[in-house]
């Protein structure tokens, strides 16, 4: 049981926005966390849709949120960008297959135990995960970084 | 986000086990459940491993739980059958490419959601999963099921 890559990458693309404070593109966006801008494109294109990024256009154009960091819920943001939380075959539409699947009380269990993981998301904001004074700080040494792409060692 | 097939067919399997208090066979659970017999040998395996069911040799032999399915609970199966909780990168062992690592906030939270989930799923046991009275009537008529093998409509 995980998250999706492209969740992790929204969240943290989210985050590089709600430090940056001005516009930000998805160019430094891919270099510093070293992923590739393709992918970051696409997550970006569901991130505008669902309206928690939006992009100003023109030669100093870029993106940043659509709304304050601390209106956007860490819940809300995996709830939209999370593709399925099927926990089981009997939480898909259409046809099931388990013979138990109108009396079991897995489902529910599961259901509940999913409600009490989005209970414990919802507390926390974008602003939120991004507070930390060590971590702002990294996100301030942004500027070096850009000028010299970041290399794994 | 979701559980595999791999988890979902371990806890069908202990709740066949728990309703039928006698022993069991693989083959009777796979016509059952209208699984492949082959997968749920794999996961059988998996499950003798982890001390979770056990096995009686011999012409009449079968399986059954190792303990009472009110002394199983279901985060215990979640948490010891699924095979990993990588909810993002950050959770992995070994290098993690992301800058923010040790300082950000998600971690952390993604972590405590995940701890709210198994604490829901540790309030049920496998005996709660079969405790309607419908789900044990489905599970008794078995014997006309197994007579007849079960066919998808």
């Amino acid at each position: 049981m995980k998250l999706t890559s492209h969740t992790n990458y929204a969240i943290r693309m989210l985050m590089f926005c709600a430090s940056k404070q001005e516009l930000a593109t998805v160019s430094e966006i891919a270099r510093f966390y070293d992923l590739p801008e393709k992918f970051l494109f696409k997550i970006l294109g569901g991130l505008t849709t669902l309206d928690l990024v939006e992009t100003v256009r023109g030669r100093n154009g870029g993106i940043r949120l659509s709304r304050p960091a601390d209106q956007i819920r860490l819940g809300e943001v995996v709830r939209r960008v999370e593709e399925n939380f099927e926990m089981a075959e009997c939480f898909k539409q259409g046809e099931i297959s388990c013979p138990l699947v109108a009396t079991c009380g897995m489902n529910g269990a599961l259901s509940r135990a999913l409600q009490a993981f989005f209970d414990v998301l919802d507390e926390y904001t974008i602003a939120d995960l991004i507070r930390k004074e060590h971590n702002i700080n990294v996100l301030l040494e942004l500027n070096l970084a850009m000028q010299e792409p970041l290399l794994r060692h």
